[in-house]
C-alpha cells in the first residue's frame, strides 16, 4: 500500500494494524471546508449510513467504501460456516446497494467483491480464506482506483493546453475517489506536465460540493481556482472565459449517456453552443454496459436540501414544494470525449466504448 | 391613487398625509420571506442606499423609487431659488444614478422627472411649482407602472394556455415593480382569465430572489409553485416539465438584446434547445433605444455574495476568488417574444421594437 501512503488527501483509509482489528476511516466531506473530521467504524451498516448521508460521496469513492463495507461485514460476521458467511455478505450487500441508486461504481464494486467471495465458496474454501479474499478484493479495488485515476489523469492531460481555463462542476477530485480524482486528476496531471491552468468551479447547489470541496481541494494544492454560482456558467462561456469543461460521471451507458451531478446537462448544452470541448472523466468501473439510452435511475433526495442551505439556513417558505433530483443525464451528442484509464473514447460511442472497454466484463 | 390602495403587496408607497411631511415607505425585500419589515425615509440618500443594497430591487421598482428619491430631494432641499433647486436636483440625480448600472428604468425615471423639472425651470416657474411638478411626476411614474404591468399582464396572458407550467427566474413580480409584476403579472392575468397554471421558480443564487421572493409572493396568492436550484433548469426541461419560460428584464436594446438577472441566458439557451417558448416581460421603460448589441453595462457585485449565502453562512474557503456578475445578456435569437404594455413584440426585433415603441421617446 506504498502508493496509498504518499497521498496528500486521504478520503478513505483502511487501517489494518489496529489492536482491536481492521477498521475503515474516512474524511466526513459534509463538514468541509469548515472542519477536517475523520470518522471510523468496524460496522458495515455505519458505512452504509456514511454513503447515504454523503459523508462519503463521488462515484469512485462510493465504490471503494462499499467494498470495504463488505470487508467489514465479512471480518466481523462471526460466521462459523462458509454458507453462513455468504448469507451475511448477501445481507450486507443488500443494505449497501440500497444506499444510493445512480452511481454505478457502487454496484460494480459490490459485485466484484461478491464474485470473489462466491469463487471461494464454490472452490470449497473455509471461512477464514473467504474473509481474506473479501478483504483482499476490497483493498485491490481501493489501490486500483488510485492507479486508475493517475492513469486516467495522465491520458486526459493530453487534451489540456498550456494556459487553459477549465470549468468543472461538483467535485470529481480526490474527495470523490480513493485519491487524485478523475476530472481533477486530469488537472493535476496537466500541472505535473508543466502546463499552467486555471479552474472555474461551480458552487453546485444544493449540497455545494463545488464551493466546499473543489475549492478546498484545489486551493490546498495551490491550483488557481475561481468560484461561480451555477447560473453563471452561461455568462462565463458567453464572455469567452472557458477553454474546456471537464466533469466526472456517476454512470455511463453502453451508448454514451452520462449521468452526473445535477447541472451537468445544462453545462453540456452551453458548452455545445459555445463550441467549448466537453470532457467526461471516469474510470471503466463507471460504465454500465448493460444499459443504453437515458434510462438511468435518478436519485431524488430530501426536499429540505433545496429549501435550506446545508440544513443550516432556511432560504424559502418552509413548506414549498420542490424538485430535488441529485443527477441529470447528458446525451452522447453533447460529449466531446470520455477519458478513461484505458484510453480516450470519442464518438461514435456505442462502437468505441465496446472497443476500448471490451476487454472488461 | 385609488388603484394603489387596492394592491395586496405594496413594495413601494408614497405617504403624503403625514404631519411631518411626505415620505417614502418600502418593503425591505432583503428580509423576506422571514420578516415583513417596512422602511421609510424623507432623505433621498437613504433611497439611494435602499436601491444599492437591494432593499428595493427589480428594474421597474428601482425606477419608481429613484423618481421618489428626486421628489424627496426637491421637497426637503430648502432651496430658495429655482436655480438652487435645480442644482440640488442634479446632485441627487447623480447620487441616485450611481446606485446600480444595469437596470434602464432607473435612468429612464430620473430623466423623466428631471425633464419635468427643467420644463418648469425654463418656463420660469417658482420653487414651489417646480417641487410640485417633481413630486407629481414621481407619482405619475408610480401609478403608471401599476397600470403598465396590468396592461402588460393582460396582453401577455394570451400567450398562456390552460394547464401550462411556467418556469420563471429571479423575481419579476409585485416585489420587483410598483405592483402586480411583469412576468408574474402575466401569470396573475392568466389566472384571472380562469386559466390554471403551475409555476417552477429557480432559487436564483446568489441573492435567492426566486426562493425568497417569488415563492413567497406566489404562495401568498395561492398560485401553485415549485422551487428548484438554478442548475435543475436543464433537467426539468429534459423531462418535459416546462411549457413556457417568462422572465423580466433590466434593460433591452433597440435590437432586442435582453439584460436580466444572471442565469437568464442559460435558461434561454436551454429553452431554445427544448423548443420551449422563451418570453421576456418588460414595460417600455426598460427599453434603451439608444444602444444596440450586447454592449450593456453589467454590474459586478461584492464577492462575498457568492462566498456566503446572504452573508449568513460562509460556504467556501474564505478568500477564494469569485466572479459575481449580477446580470447576463440574452441575444435576440433566443427570445420568442417580448411582452410590453404596448403589445407583444416578435422578431425581427429591430424593426418591431421601433414600430411598437416608436411613439415613445
Amino acid at each position: 500500500m506504498e502508493l496509498l501512503e504518499k497521498l496528500k488527501i486521504k478520503p478513505i483509509e483502511w487501517i489494518e494494524d489496529d489492536p482491536e482489528g481492521p477498521k475503515l476511516r474516512w474524511l466526513d466531506t459534509r463538514l468541509l471546508p469548515w472542519e477536517e473530521v475523520y470518522r471510523e467504524t468496524r460496522d458495515f451498516k455505519r458505512v452504509a449510513v456514511a454513503i447515504k448521508t454523503m459523508e462519503i460521496r463521488g462515484a469512485p469513492a462510493i465504490g471503494v467504501a462499499a467494498a470495504y463495507g463488505l470487508a467489514l461485514a465479512a471480518l466481523y460476521s462471526n460466521a462459523k460456516e462458509p454458507d453462513e458467511l455468504w448469507n451475511k455478505l448477501r445481507e450486507a450487500e443488500k443494505i449497501l446497494a440500497a444506499t444510493r441508486p445512480t452511481a454505478y461504481n457502487l454496484f460494480w464494486a459490490l459485485r466484484r467483491v461478491m464474485d470473489r467471495a462466491q469463487s471461494g465458496l464454490k472452490r470449497g474454501d473455509d471461512v477464514d480464506k473467504i474473509i481474506y479474499a473479501v478483504v483482499d478484493e476490497a483493498k485491490k479495488i481501493h489501490i486500483e482506483d488510485v492507479r486508475t485515476n493517475m492513469e486516467l489523469g495522465r491520458i486526459g492531460a493530453k487534451l489540456i493546453d498550456d494556459g487553459d481555463t477549465i470549468l468543472t462542476h461538483c467535485n470529481a477530485g480526490a474527495l470523490a475517489t480513493a485519491a487524485y480524482g478523475t476530472a481533477e486528476g486530469i488537472m493535476r496531471a496537466a500541472i505535473e506536465e508543466g502546463k499552467r491552468i486555471k479552474v472555474i468551479a461551480t458552487e453546485t447547489r444544493p449540497l455545494l460540493q463545488g464551493a466546499r470541496l473543489t475549492v478546498w481541494e484545489l486551493k490546498k494544492e495551490g491550483i488557481e481556482v475561481r468560484l461561480i454560482t451555477d447560473n453563471m456558467v452561461g455568462y462565463v462561456m458567453y464572455r469567452g472565459l472557458v477553454d474546456k469543461v471537464i466533469v466526472g460521471a456517476d454512470r455511463i451507458t453502453a451508448d454514451g449517456y452520462v449521468a452526473n451531478k445535477i447541472g451537468t446537462y445544462m453545462i453540456a448544452v452551453l458548452a455545445h453552443r459555445h463550441k467549448v470541448p466537453f470532457y467526461v472523466a471516469a474510470p471503466s468501473s463507471t460504465f454500465d454496459l448493460g444499459i443504453e439510452g437515458d434510462n438511468i435511475p435518478i436519485e431524488e433526495r430530501d426536499p429540505d436540501e433545496v429549501r435550506t442551505v446545508l440544513g443550516k439556513l432556511l432560504i424559502t417558505v418552509k413548506d414549498v414544494e420542490v424538485y430535488n433530483p441529485a443527477f441529470d443525464i447528458t446525451p452522447p451528442e453533447l460529449v466531446t470525449a470520455i477519458v478513461t484509464e484505458k484510453g480516450i473514447i470519442t464518438p461514435p460511442y456505442r462502437e468505441n466504448i465496446a472497443r476500448i472497454l471490451g476487454d472488461k466484463s
